[in-house]
């Protein structure tokens, strides 16, 4: 039998706790799939004294010492969120020849290109699909199922706080204010909810798609980013009078030869009609549309966020980087 | 710079010559993803007299010597159809060590256990996500982006020929004799369409991506399979006094514990309010939605059939074997 995967956790919140939690679940199943068991070494956090949301027998592994906890992995797995540590612990574990996952979208759109190429030097694989929409596969698809293809564009509803906001406006005709108030009831938006209205968080992930399929070196600056903040009562009445919904939308498109395109990024609120498809996404809904040369339009649908559908997410490149090191020893 | 990947093609029809002309076109592309170039050795036809839809400088590529050009393969590319010789050549490369693609529902659906015996026993690969509705990129999300999570059913418009007929008598009133004339006369029937219209099609695709899901042996035994041909006009009728539509539905699902799941199998026509995403699927597009334990519902949706969009799946598979090569090297 192949030895254990030896799996660091590094944050214990709401993401880190149901992939601790589906591991000690699924453990027999895991291994079926990995090809060997999957033994969770440790998961790190600030305060060990803090609850957590973790079964009994797995209390035992919190640690605050990280730096260990990475050196005698064979994969860490970041969710932490914030760029430190996470980004200083990563760099710390593929330099020792150490794989990589994590979910943290702002570390991957703002520090992508640097963790890459410390990846490509030492031999290690990075991969974070749970860092765009969570369990909605697209960058897999863009990296992978396309990879014999011209992507030409990509957009999407990629922040579901935003959505379920636009959705109950559209919906129910409730004011903009009285949406945002229940959402906010409902935990949809954060204590800081300004990454998710003013569109950071979508554009964080629209830099992450468009680097992944056109393999350019892309920033936050090259966003045209506008929230749906500034929206008012009058946009929406507009909407209602024509029939239309407004959702914010975040696309990628290309043009030029497609070995060196020039790729164009957006953030913004726009104005569908009801039977787009995207004006049909409900709630905290998540939606890709990527279109290729060849394959014409791939449309992905499902939960972009939520502790269980983003662990779906990480276990699935838990597994693809198990089944690799497999084939490689 | 690694020696160039050599590609042998078996099979020049619509797919076959969409893969060959593609290769041409983008070279420089493809030998860029793969990261080495990827080489047409040859491409095996029953006949090269008779004309085929290549570029001329491919045209010299032909040959009938099927067997020579899969010995001299890295890789081969079985877009034949049919179960021999597909068969035999899959099972002669594979026992040489050389990775193999297929577009071939039929023959996976029939053979696939004993050909992943093979594959598994010669340590290569065998990848056929164009089988499967061709560009939406069902199978390698069920087996990968979801191989940390359990999958409870798989359901899905995947015979794009069916759906359209349907579509056209929900939305334009027609006959079912009339859209059956009419899908025949846009070349969206086969000669004989009874493989369509009987639901064989539909129930090889559901056994191949349960197989895939839940590593299980099936059988076109285990599938209920009720294809369009027995609908009547008494049938359409009740669904428009209804307000629903008629779809022809594949579906899996699965009782008992994620090790050791019983799976059913079905493929019949449902009725379904106008409002169900599936009721929406228009002309020949496919749908497959994939419900699992952490990732909620999973939605993909795109072109299920043509020459380009078979290809860009078959080129997805080609790239992924090239870059575990190049892992495993």
């Amino acid at each position: 039998m192949t030895p254990p995967l030896r799996v660091a956790l590094l944050g214990c919140g709401t993401v880190g706790a149901a992939v601790a939690r589906l591991m000690a679940q699924r453990a027999e199943l895991l291994a079926q799939r990995a090809g060997r068991p999957l033994q969770l070494t440790g998961i790190a956090v600030r305060n060990v004294s803090q609850p957590r949301d973790l079964p009994a027998e797995q209390a035992g592994l919190l640690t605050e010492a990280a730096d260990a906890l990475v050196d005698g992995a064979d994969v860490v797995v970041e969710l932490m969120g914030g760029i430190e540590p996470a980004r200083s612990l990563l760099l710390r574990a593929m330099r020792q020849g150490v794989d990589v996952i994590s979910a943290n979208k702002q570390l991957i759109a703002r520090h992508g290109e640097e963790l890459h190429a410390v990846a490509a030097e030492h031999g290690v694989g990075l991969d974070y699909e749970a860092a765009v929409v969570a369990a909605v596969p697209v960058l897999r698809v863009v990296r992978e199922s396309l990879a014999g293809d011209e992507i030409t564009s990509i957009s999407g509803i990629v922040n579901g706080s935003t959505n379920y906001v636009l959705d109950l406006v559209a919906r129910t005709g409730a004011t903009f204010a009285e949406a945002l108030a229940k959402a906010d009831a409902l935990g949809y938006l954060e204590s800081d909810p300004s990454e998710d209205l003013d569109g950071i968080d979508a554009a964080a992930k629209i830099v992450i798609l468009a680097r992944t399929a056109w393999g350019v070196s892309l920033s936050f600056d090259d966003v045209q980013c506008t929230g749906i903040n500034g929206l008012t009562e009058a946009d929406f009445e507009q909407a209602r009078g024509t029939g239309q919904v407004i959702k914010l939308i975040a696309s990628a498109w290309t043009s030029g030869p497609a070995r060196q395109p020039r790729v164009e990024l957006a953030v913004r609120p726009v104005l569908l009609a009801q039977d787009h498809p995207f004006a049909q996404i409900r709630e905290g809904g998540n939606a890709v549309v990527i279109e290729a040369a060849s394959a014409g339009r791939v449309r992905l649908h499902g939960a972009g966020a939520g502790g269980e559908a983003t662990a779906s997410a990480v276990l699935g490149d838990l597994i693809a980087v198990a089944r690799r090191r497999s084939r490689g020893a």
